[in-house]
């Protein structure tokens, strides 16, 4: 058997864990449009100025930051410092054949720890809070990392 | 025969979709950089305005942005926020043996739709028009990831 | 044996190179946080100016941009512009059955220019010792995504 393989529990975790990130993670591409149309603004193309069915009023106040988008946009940014090294860490860890009940611990903690993360900064809590999930997060990719480099060095 | 394996025709596909992504991605950085050496300008470290071969004259104007390099920059953001979470969804999707046919088509179908993409942006079309594109590929993602997810729960 | 496994001398090179790299990305993260809380300076959301734990003094100038975490933030751009890249094709191309001893240089080699990257990114070097190390390990990821694609069109 494969260990890619949907026949092994590790990687089922792992795969469930990893789509919920690739939907909580294209929901902040939506959300961001969501944004834009509401408030009509936040826009950051010349041409997004131009009268369209999307955009009947133009104005050129459309192109200041508006910070009902720009926080969206934070939010989608710590996405991208994060989840590609989630994705990368977890299907190498996968692997390194772990215990299941501990992969599913980390995989399935890193994505509560994301969607936390999301409902802190929406909502604009103070900084520690959102800091604390993130770190959450951060430690478990680096726990796992450091588990298949271990793993890997055993090999040379 | 594993599914990950260039004897998988799904794989195949997959590893040519991801391909192309990838070398689009890169060729963004080097159009970046064409458009900063072309206008001597849009550059981002204070460093940057040391006289060197590659800056033989520099300005202090340089560190401004220039909206030639700032729409690059948009376009290669834009990629950032989708081209890692096609690359995970659809390597999980080859692994849920889809349909040859279906496969290639969302496939190639991402891998257009991002090349169109780019296009539209680079020439700076309207809204509606690069909106359109960008929901295509979107969609195939949302659809490939809750094929796995349905998939991956399905063995639970 | 799968290729995707630790048995396989040519991708133990590339989970090591790889989480080498994650943990070097992550570092970012984390560099960024010192560098906030040791200037307390460079902060982003308007809750940041809240008085916590974690920022006893608050001011309004907190929010501006501070060069010493913008330096960071650009180098940490930077990975997210070539690391998922460099994952996916090098996940590839492990698939492609290279040589050990061309992979093995390939996958280190490329990890090397990006430490040299950050070395000379995060001591302001001049652009021309930046931007050859950068091109370094682009060079790296093109020459294995075409090997890819040459390999993948051979099986259509």
């Amino acid at each position: 058997m494969s260990l890619l393989s949907f026949e092994n529990p590790v990687f089922v975790a792992y795969a469930l864990a990893a789509g919920v990130m690739v939907l909580k993670a294209v929901a902040m591409s939506w959300l961001t449009v969501v944004q834009m149309m509401r408030f009509k603004s936040g826009f950051r193309s010349p041409e997004d100025l131009k009268k369209t069915p999307l955009n009947p009023s133009p104005d050129p106040s459309q192109l200041l930051p508006d910070e009902r988008v720009e926080r969206v946009r934070r939010i989608q940014h710590n996405d991208l410092e994060n989840l590609p090294f989630f994705f990368v860490a977890g299907g190498l860890y996968v692997l390194t054949s772990p215990p299941l009940l501990l992969a599913q611990w980390l995989f399935y903690g890193y994505a509560v720890s994301r969607l936390l993360h999301f409902a802190a900064y929406f909502t604009a809590q103070i900084h520690d809070v959102r800091a604390t999930l993130w770190t959450v997060g951060s430690l478990i990719i680096v726990f796992m990392t450091i588990a298949v480099m271990v793993h890997g060095m055993g090999q040379l």
